[in-house]
């Protein structure tokens, strides 16, 4: 059987490093798209690299976009502050439109490239409450998927993958060690340092210790504090 | 009564031309979105500026996109040839999902700025048979605004406002004449030269042409064949 081929957004992250995992265990010919965007924690993009090189992915695309000049977001404009306590409803670090502006990039990439699925590590349980990361969301843009391009008008349209987005963040951990994901290579934190180590206080990291500890695996995570 | 802030997206057409002077007319703040994404036709992006700064609009902003990183587009690459005889179904000129990534990057920046409504060119009778310009993909992306957004699960989202889409080119020529459109400012070409200069071969060529000499208006298109 010929390979599918695929395009994975990769960001470094432990979820979409499981996404990327889950790919390639499915048999599939990969392609990883991330994004330079302006984040703070550029520390993200060298995980994404790491990750990406250490499953021995040849085609590993990073686009640049500037959404630090749309700003709005605790993520993108250092002038905002990452909260470091839970808050109600969608926090500030919810960058506006980031995964219909990555889904609409990676759409792009599938069609030019003849890919037919794409890849996202989204989820919808153990999450920051960012509403792009809801099914609702997913289903919309696979509307706009099948609408707006010539594969999808075409038949044979481009298919969008979000198979953790059901997922408690102990199962994503859990799922991501079976497939062989090496944690110690991926970022979560909204605020790690240049050498990737994790503040310890922001949601990412609150939501990344509890999963280790619900999926009684090794936390690799290096922290700022811990000498 | 308070402007309604709107974000509308220029190219440099004379739909999208219309499109802003539409908004205008209906007495919204407008900030103009245009984008550097590699297309082969620079002249394009001038054309968008002139016209911005003809309507005195002080807010424009200008993204930079990779698009000719992505490929798959005789628009975006230089080794695809745009056609001059009309083709069966979507042309090579078709760009792999460019409306869902400009209106993904148009939502951004409306969230960010708080503006509630994006204003787009698109058109559905007198076009090149582009997927992501008929009024079904517009609808569904008006999906993704609503729930990928803050502002549109928090109600008060975002509306996708596409005035022209069931307008023939000569209808949209005569509106744009009576909004104050200066014409001679826009560029359709997909190959215009340096200087603005239209081929008047392709297929947006033929498309503009017939609708200046239907709606019975002075066409100043400048040729490059035309001394």
């Amino acid at each position: 059987m010929r390979k599918k081929k695929v395009v994975v957004l990769v960001s470094g992250g432990l979820d979409s490093s499981t996404c990327l995992a889950w790919a390639l265990a499915a048999g599939h010919e990969c392609i990883a798209l991330s994004f330079d965007y302006g984040q703070r924690h550029g520390a993200e993009l060298q995980a994404a690299r790491r990750v990406v090189a250490a499953f021995g992915i040849s085609e590993h695309r990073i686009m640049h976009l500037g959404l630090d000049q749309i700003g709005g977001s605790a993520l993108t404009d250092p002038d905002l502050v990452v909260p470091e306590v839970p808050v109600e409803g969608i926090p500030v670090t919810y960058v506006p439109a980031r995964n219909t502006i990555f889904l609409s990039l990676a759409l792009a990439l599938a069609e030019a490239k003849a890919a037919s699925e794409i890849y996202i590590g989204v989820n919808a349980v153990d999450y920051s409450g960012y509403p792009d990361c809801r099914p609702a969301f997913i289903q919309a843009f696979q509307g706009v998927a099948d609408l707006g391009t010539r594969a999808g008008v075409q038949g044979g349209g481009v298919i969008i993958q979000a198979p953790l987005i059901a997922m408690s963040k102990a199962e994503i951990i859990a799922q991501g060690d079976r497939l062989g994901v090496d944690f110690s290579l991926t970022v979560s934190c909204y605020q790690a340092d240049e050498a990737g180590r994790a503040c310890g206080r922001c949601d990412a990291c609150r939501l990344r210790r509890e999963g280790f500890a619900a999926a009684a695996c090794v936390d690799p995570t290096r922290y700022q504090s811990s000498g």
